[in-house]
């Protein structure tokens, strides 16, 4: 299949399939979640990745939950319906890390009551700054209906991985969403992976945060691989 | 009356009135609403402003919303209801200016087809960090009853302050409020002046904006009074 590369991030890239309707996500091995951090590549990383994603999409479209997936097409590339894409990273949080600590003084590790979905506006020369629902349709990125059906899709993923992970023994931290419109709905986008949740580890006495980072992942990918993607 | 100061800011010093139920909110000559900025004194500026809360008050209550205000006390002085206070700045924008312009790309005094409003939580060491509905419940500032209430008073505050000024020719930017609760209802408190609006004058043919600050505001002190404060 000959390839039209349309994007590459830190950790895919993502072509134009043969099918001009579809895309095609290739995981990459070597890279980091982590803005500006520099790790060797890791070899199997963008194969777990492939794995979670497809499980996990898999796992969402069984609640019913429209998802860009189509199937599996090699062990690091994945084929998904293209999608008119909404221009936000939707941020869901059930544990004080990162920003929450920085920015609010929240205890590092406290549980949230309640999950927070932040909105951030996907704009690197900016740093990607935080957003809200005011300002999203404002700018015309989304109308309020379409707001409304994220915010609802976000806090419905969520609540479905954190169970599913929790049964694992793995606490989700935060997770990354992207949506899209496909035929005037909305539809999750993007990737599934240890590149956009952060998980803790809770049958480690240090449970420390498990993240995309290739240096952090190493020592957990066989863990990770055995409980996540084993029935 | 012998005075307790609680609190004295920039623009305004706080006290506990007679009745220890009231606050006396007195309005400064001397300050600027620019953090960092500074300026000499300008004789006025805090009878102006204080004329200007008393009329924008009694406006909003006549409009049914409660106010923390009861009536005037001196020619800089208002006595006001305390209230069991929202740690959380609310700005409502019309037009595009300030971090509008700077975080988000929007072109400098483009017009805003729906108002925007944001929350900044009070946290001057934080430099007051942007917050959504979602971080206000999860923090337990406010329930989310309550932000609908606030985001509902906000806007019905901007139109009809909107409206109220535009007919006498000036343009409403931006809006800073705060909120609280007195037996369990959402009141407005605070100032509502030109240390917390900002005005565009539509009969200068520079249009230049009008805020706080005491340099900016001495050209207009006369025409200001005039047009507003005239029946």
């Amino acid at each position: 299949m000959k390839k039209k590369k349309i994007f590459e991030g830190k950790t895919k890239k993502v072509y134009e399939a043969e099918n001009e309707q579809d895309l095609l996500l290739e995981f990459k091995d070597d890279a980091c979640s982590q803005a500006g951090a520099k790790n060797a590549p890791l070899k199997g990383k963008g194969h777990l990745n492939q794995q979670i994603a497809a499980l996990l999409f898999r796992l969402l479209e069984s609640y019913h939950i429209s998802t860009h997936y189509l199937r599996d097409v090699s062990d690091r590339e994945l084929l998904a319906k293209k999608l008119d894409m909404i221009p936000v990273m939707v941020m869901v949080r059930n544990v004080a890390a990162g920003t929450l600590v920085k920015q609010y003084r929240l205890q590092e590790g406290k549980e949230l009551e309640c999950p927070i979905i932040e909105y951030y506006l996907k704009d690197a020369e900016r740093d990607d700054p935080m957003i809200n629902e005011d300002h999203l349709v404002s700018f015309g990125h989304a109308t309020s209906g379409e707001i409304r059906e994220i915010h609802r899709l976000a806090s419905k993923i969520n609540a479905i991985l954190k169970a599913f992970l929790r049964r694992r023994d793995f606490q989700l931290v935060d997770l990354r969403l992207e949506f899209g419109r496909f035929q005037s709905r909305i539809v999750l986008a993007d990737e599934l992976s240890l590149n956009t949740m952060r998980l803790i580890d809770l049958r480690q006495p240090k449970q420390e945060i498990i993240d995309g980072d290739a240096a952090a992942l190493a020592e957990h990918l066989a863990e990770i691989r055995s409980r996540l993607l084993s029935a």
